[in-house]
């Protein structure tokens, strides 16, 4: 594709800073050309012409910790204690989830992502041949990194979903698809498997990965208080400190792993994030709704450890609305550390962007809006009653701005919405396929409690 | 008008429950009829119809604290330490605001309120006689108790301004505007004039109120945990206790009070709250920015304490979206007090709508879809990509609409929003004036400085 987008204002979050009245030029899959609209209109005649008048163009958002499939259970249990939420309602209801919802679920997440402006998802659920989130966000055409989570209890169905998730979907679609490796978390994998999976994910560098297009590693860890105690009476051993030291003395831990939450942490393992180069996906919503608490991010950022922003699985969130989570990122920690001026504005969007590419190994390609980098963008319409006047488009960005704003998304030079319209799938079939869904999935779970 | 809803799910907040596939009617200003579509459809054969299959039929929301003038300083300063944002920055720009500022900041409030879904809303500002809160909000058709900001420094301007805004503004529109006497807080109104004040409260009342249509009191209270601090520097007292307690010796708390923020409470506090009938209007977002703290909400509950919802102005949120603050209150205390089980979403709904017309002292009238009350209500769309699949009603009610659902409202009788169309007001033509009020209020400013 060429084409030009003009008249807007540009937020660049790399070295060009904010251009106003700025243009931007994709050629293929790439941006070719940004700068001012006055400079940049004339020379390229015929391209095709988005007029950003009164809007703001800003990279792609990038969700660094999701379930995209889930959004297949989303309102279907909260509020209840933790074991009981998940032993008596998520986790009978999931058992019964096939290839087909899997795939389901996670269309439903990329569409609902893709019109919120979002336009990278970092995935973990189970892999399954006959339909996956791969498939689906291919078919949605949003960029992806999918996992497979593994757990002790079945090493077997794991070593297999992980060959084949790397062999057949790294580097799909010119690379908008990456895979990944996910122990689910350091209690539910034993530490012999730990370390096998650590060798998995090299090995499987070395057949399909490359520098440039890492297979990473993708874990849940530190969420919970209890955490330590959970690793301890699952595999009989005993901790010195925290799951992050564990995890570290079990050597699996590198600047190719993301770890989901980190929530509850010791001093050391700050320390040995920083230290590893361990990338950290804070996910504020879930942390709340499940009662986790509230993870130290400032004292993350202060000691050298890359953050970015995820929303979770929509079991615990429940929509995947990555401005959602820009903003509370922004007010959470100012709340609870008493400081008004902690994580401000531009800081937070920072942690959506740019160092959300950082931390899946993808800052080379996008995370920001620079000449050379994939076209992965969302054009946000300010005429709205909730953004005027106009002082400042950082605090808009992250105070104001709702999903519902975002007009025009491109993933991949490719245009994904247009005027808040999907082009890639079906909308009002897939509701009506997930609603069917639902329906079956219930009954599956009804006829199993016979 | 007569108008019947019919086809979608009813969440009456009242007595009735929630009623799938139900219809409600409207004759006049008020609901005279919900039940089954199937019993009601035949009874209105000429009624104006809204088919509302697919759609949720919601109360509408109810904001409890707001200063909805200071729309016209959204994003002009974040993130600054909380002395210097207000010393440097929010009070000098304020300082030049003038009347039709006011007017056309409440309006725009009035219609971002309106678009997603809140019908009502308290608001203390400063009432000017050439352009007010009252006016725009009659004119943009909204529900709301309009409130005078009294100051130690200006009591001869705010003696004349309550008369004024009693005599003109009390119960106007049929009803739909009622007016309140606003200390602004305890540290900036001396214990004398606050006595006084609660005696114009009173007198007023005497000869514009009446027991069905109260002028209420609207304070700020408790906001940080400095403020005791703050009462014994400004009026060389001293304060056994809270600032609650300071007030309640004063003789100045009763049913009609309702106070915003009571984020720092001793326990005496809250038992004050809690025998005086006082009312909480909870701010959750504009506590975190400010970074305030958490307001003890569950224990403000669990001791008999009616707490309502509000966005605070737009300065400290930045924008007026109910179903952020709704979505936060669920999520901030189940994190804070680390049990997923506080603050249940139907909870938290209450406290958005029947808890919000208990505040205002208006819940015979507002709050609930009952027959007999106001028709205030709100028509959400829930044929979206995140409110699919639909398990539970009140679980995507809380945790995943989001303000740009909102399709129909209706206040008192009278649809103000059609299909997403404010109908009172031109939205780009007052997009158009609030910019423009916005460059002459800075152009002021810098006149001023020189």
């Amino acid at each position: 594709m060429e084409l030009m987008i003009y008249g807007g204002t540009i937020v660049t979050m790399g070295p060009m800073g904010v251009i106003r009245d700025g243009a931007l030029v994709v050629e293929g899959k790439r941006i070719v050309d940004i700068g001012k609209t006055s400079d940049l209109k004339g020379r390229y005649p015929r391209y095709e012409r988005i007029n950003a008048e009164g809007k703001v163009v800003i990279p792609g958002l990038i969700n660094t910790h999701h379930h995209a499939a889930m959004s297949l259970l989303r309102g279907y249990a909260d509020d209840y204690p933790l074991k009981e939420w998940l032993e008596d309602w998520i986790w009978p209801l999931e058992s019964h989830m096939r290839g087909e919802d899997i795939y389901l679920g996670a269309l439903l997440t990329a569409v609902e992502s893709l019109m919120g402006g979002t336009t990278t998802i970092n995935t973990m659920y189970h892999y399954m041949e006959d339909g996956n989130e791969a498939r689906a966000f291919m078919e949605a055409g949003i960029r992806g990194v999918i996992g497979h989570v593994c757990f002790s209890w079945r090493k077997e169905d794991d070593r297999r979903a992980l060959e084949e998730l790397a062999r057949k979907w790294h580097g799909r679609m010119g690379g908008l698809i990456r895979v990944s490796v996910d122990p689910h978390a350091p209690y539910t994998v034993d530490p012999d498997y730990m370390r096998e999976l650590w060798e998995v994910k090299n090995q499987l560098n070395e057949r399909y990965g490359s520098s440039g297009e890492p297979i990473m590693w993708h874990i849940h860890l530190a969420e919970t208080v209890d955490e330590p105690k959970k690793v301890e009476e699952a595999f009989n051993v005993s901790l010195k400190g925290g799951v992050v030291e564990y995890l570290d003395s079990l050597g699996v831990l590198g600047e190719d792993v993301i770890a989901a939450h980190c929530v509850s942490l010791t001093e050391r393992d700050i320390a040995i994030l920083s230290r590893r180069g361990v990338k950290v996906s804070h996910n504020p919503v879930s942390n709340l709704k499940l009662a986790s608490g509230v993870s130290p991010v400032p004292r993350l950022i202060d000691s050298g450890v890359t953050v970015s922003l995820g929303t979770d699985g929509p079991s615990s969130n429940n929509v995947s609305d990555m401005f959602e989570v820009v903003k509370l990122t922004a007010l959470l920690h100012k709340g609870v550390n008493r400081d008004p001026t902690i994580l401000p504005a531009e800081r937070v969007l920072r942690m959506a962007t740019i160092d959300g590419a950082r931390c899946l190994l993808w800052n080379k390609e996008i995370g920001s809006l620079e000449v050379g980098k994939r076209a992965d963008l969302a054009v946000i319409d300010f005429k709205r009653p909730h953004l005027c006047p106009l002082y400042n488009e950082m605090s808009h960005l992250v105070y104001a701005v709702r999903a519902s704003d975002v007009e025009t998304v491109i993933v991949d030079g490719r245009i994904i919405v247009e005027d808040r319209e999907v082009k890639t799938v079906d909308l009002p079939a897939l509701l009506d396929r997930v609603e069917r869904a639902r329906v079956e999935l219930l009954s599956r779970l009804k006829e199993a409690g016979r």
